[in-house]
């Protein structure tokens, strides 16, 4: 049990869409990731999702409109709504999301990441 | 299904130890709520809690030591654990925790809140 530093941890970060755990909170982990360029639409089919940006600006495109979330600024993506992360520049963001959450939804390609490591 | 902001959130809350609703993920809350003060000793026997520090210092306190938490900073206290929160100063702090999770714990006395609201 000990506290975590974001800001720390996001410097032991090198690569983009490379999620690592970072916490672990009841039946979900608390995961920091870099972010830059665009990420393949998806749908987590049991899964709420939450992006809380900590630096950077993300874009979250769905299906009718866009939003666009800032440093302090968060969204919870609900189960079922199919969405796309976007970033133009840099972005910081922490997750919240169940441990069975894949990244890339109910899909599987190139992008989808297993066994996610501790950071 | 809409962003929140952390900080237009907080400008909505007066009362210290009187956390507010501000998002739904899965089984659990998002919670914001301005600390100022001691808040008694509790245990959550079933449920992990999530502390984030958005602005000022917040001291937590285990029977076997103390933490402090500054902004960017967050801890997660495992269920079972005994904690006391405290703050000399107001802050600013961001809760993750199961629906079912009452602020005082397995104890019930004058500062135990029920029927939160959404802010």
């Amino acid at each position: 049990m000990q506290k975590v530093n974001v800001a720390e941890k996001f410097g032991l970060i090198s690569k983009f869409y490379d999620p690592k755990i970072v916490g672990e909170i009841n039946e979900s982990y608390v995961k920091l990731a870099k972010l830059k360029g665009d990420f393949p639409w998806h749908t987590h089919v049991d899964e709420d999702e939450m992006f809380f940006v900590i630096e950077g600006e993300l874009l979250l495109k769905f299906r009718d409109g866009d939003v666009v979330l800032a440093p302090g600024e968060f969204m919870v993506v609900p189960k079922g709504v199919e969405h796309m992360p976007s970033a133009g520049d840099e972005v910081h963001v922490l997750f919240i999301e169940p441990k069975s959450t894949v990244n890339t939804g109910a899909d599987v390609n190139e992008r989808t990441l297993v066994d996610l490591e501790w950071v």
